[in-house]
């Protein structure tokens, strides 16, 4: 008999609920530097947020601040509803490691979304079909390699020496799970963390660099996904400004099909 | 003798300091349609981190998710150090009124920021001079009076009857306080909800309208800003999609000199 084989990622954000806390421990096939890829830690959040017996609706925003590295092993995920209205919900979700340090503070809004008055401004970016796009694959880190990048405009140029010019921080790239797999909240929440720091693209160079604060807005709902059933995002991110030891990232993921499902903004700080 | 006459913004964001909490109160000259301004509650627990005897460093990111209405009277503010680092603080805000019900969460992010490699990717807009461009005032509501609005593009065009297609949402205008106030980050903070609602601007009419979480960026800190002097912005706001009765808007805030202050993000409950 076949068993079914649970996706990495799944593994990887896996919770159990305990009596007023949440358990999870951290995955190293989603390893980062110096803690788990922080869009790892985020889908964890929200996974537990979307088990909760409390929850109603579908993510509408979720807000993470990374207040120190996660560290390997066991966490606690403190997950508390907030306020409930007649549609929405606001939760909060603390992450603590070693007996209450706080590693992780997180936000959501959930909502049951009614039909209204609909108008996608936003133009879809349109790029090379993701079979006529090459790999990625100059960047050897555990999370990095559970996704399977394409660049379609502005691959990171990483080099010894820095540019003498910024270069562009925009890219635009197919965005996918390594090991196919359908995309729902999930992975969306995961992918808007997704994006190489945008200093390493404006510098051409690796810098000491973490995200300290990052929201992400979904325009989708779990009706939308499931009609959508595609295992990849059509991804842009940038940035405006690079300053004092913080730089902010803006990005946005689509469906091949040309919907917006989800925007994503950070401040990120580095050392340069 | 001339008493120095506080400045209403300053009325309407003011707390004091309790033992576990802090207290503040609604203020009419700041009033919307069923609460206050977003942007003055915004402020409001802004001031009471700014204040806080335990603070260091100035702010990097808030984000508030709008709960339920404010109601008119004295709310609770209760102020929690999450997690301090060598350069960043973790903050959460909850306002409660009538004896725990929540109203208002709040999380922020301080931070010493440091000298660094800096590059301002993001195009200063431009417009046309302040003086010469003519005042808004077509809406008349308490916290929209306090504001001198001047639209340099996308003045919104209400009427009684909506429009057969979308206009765009996108929006330029100085901002400054009806009576002068010398900018800082409260001020920074009310202006990133003063845009008015995109879906205003698209479909021509006004709808039932509420931001739900608010995000805003600060890119500059305390001696930035003392450096620039100012008593207004140039603000540009966009929106990507309005769809199952809710819609983003991003925006910016910029130093009539060409320096990039904040930018700013949130999404918005829309009846249309």
């Amino acid at each position: 008999m076949l068993a079914r084989i649970q996706h990495l990622f799944d593994d990887a954000t896996q919770v159990t609920a305990g009596d007023s806390c949440w358990q999870g421990r951290t995955s190293e096939d989603y390893w980062a530097f110096v803690g788990p890829f922080g869009g790892a830690t985020a889908a964890t959040i929200l996974r537990a947020l979307l088990n909760h017996p409390q929850r109603t609706g579908y993510p509408l925003s979720l807000t993470v601040n990374f207040c120190a590295p996660v560290e390997r092993g066991p966490f606690d995920l403190d997950v508390r509803l907030i306020k409930a209205n007649r549609s929405t919900q606001h939760w909060s979700v603390e992450m603590t490691q070693n007996g209450g340090e706080v590693a992780t503070f997180a936000t959501a809004v959930f909502a049951a979304r009614r039909p209204s008055w609909s108008h996608q401004q936003a133009e879809f970016p349109g790029a090379t079909a993701f079979e006529q796009t090459l790999p990625y694959a100059k960047i050897s880190i555990p999370w990095v390699k559970q996704y399977d990048f394409r660049f379609v405009e502005g691959e990171p140029k990483i080099s010894a020496t820095p540019r003498a010019a910024p270069a562009s921080a925009y890219s635009k790239l197919w965005i996918g799970d390594r090991v196919p797999r359908k995309i729902d909240a999930l992975s969306l929440m995961s992918m808007s963390d997704a994006f190489f720091g945008r200093v390493f693209h404006a510098k051409g160079e690796l810098v000491p660099f973490g995200t300290v604060s990052l929201t992400t807005y979904f325009h989708v709902d779990a009706e939308d996904l499931a009609a959508e059933d595609i295992s990849r995002v059509l991804a842009v991110a940038d940035a405006r400004i690079f300053r004092k030891s913080y730089s902010d990232q803006t990005g946005e993921l689509w469906s091949p099909q040309g919907r917006l499902l989800a925007t994503t903004h950070q401040m990120a700080y580095f050392k340069a």
